[in-house]
């Protein structure tokens, strides 16, 4: 049994508050300090993410539930899933990485940053015993967790780099 | 130990042979007899399949290994990979399906059902031991294991379904 995974969700009361850009910086952050990181997006909408034509879209066309590719240096997997697939399921996949970072999955019970932009309101919807930091312009956040400035993707990383490596 | 699920690779001497016309056909049939069906194909000059932009590639963009979108009734995986992973790993993965179809794939050890097209050429590139039938327009062909005709569908979803359930 190999040594478990760090997953950390960033997540916020509602959307606009950055979660996607402060997260792709902060990807880019980890991965150059030479970690490997996964991630993950909660998609509320839906997607579509294969391109029409091709042999892989065809079979998934054709009703095939499960559809992988697998090329030289790359392989991708789409599932049709009766319902949301549990985080937990797809952290099992992601065996390959040292880190995953997820945008959302407010319904997880694993530990959380969550960002507060003033200006779309302060409360905090994480439970404080699953609140790892909160990253914030709000001056005077009540918080017992470090806080980080809405820029701060160093600060982050150093942080989540301490905690867990 | 759940049972093992069937894999399948539907292979050829070389491209032209109609591998996936004939596989999403199949495909089609065998999964409005019931059946869920996995699909896997083999694409040697790699591939894209997310869409510059969305989060998602942003987030490989800025090097995430491994990236998870997990939509509502969807899930797509993508990873990057230092060499082409091996089919079984990808099988491992499809643990939602009654029975694997696998596009190329001509290095595994799994079962196979070649096909060989006249004007391409006659010779199979399957031993004897791993083949468990032809699908072919050659009128002759010497080999001890059922043959279907190209076009012949439903008749290779009969073999399947009566091999395997």
């Amino acid at each position: 049994m190999p040594a478990e995974i760090p997953v950390i969700c960033f997540v916020a009361a509602r959307s606009g508050t950055g979660k996607t850009t402060f997260l792709e910086k902060l990807i880019r952050e980890i991965v150059s300090r030479g970690y490997q990181v996964g991630a993950v997006k909660s998609d509320a909408h839906g997607f579509e993410i294969d391109k029409p034509g091709k042999d892989s879209w065809r079979f998934a066309q054709a009703g095939s539930k499960s559809t992988a590719i697998i090329g030289p240096d790359k392989f991708a997997l789409i599932q049709q899933t009766p319902t949301k697939k549990e985080l937990e399921e797809v952290v099992a996949l992601m065996s390959d990485v040292d880190l995953i970072l997820v945008e959302g999955y407010k319904v997880s019970d694993r530990p959380r940053i969550e960002i507060v932009r003033k200006e779309l309101g302060t409360e905090l919807v994480s439970p404080p015993e699953k609140l790892l930091a909160v990253i914030t312009d709000v001056a005077d956040l009540a918080v017992s967790v470090p806080i980080f400035a809405l820029d701060d993707v160093i600060g982050v990383a150093d942080f989540i780099i301490d905690k867990y490596f």
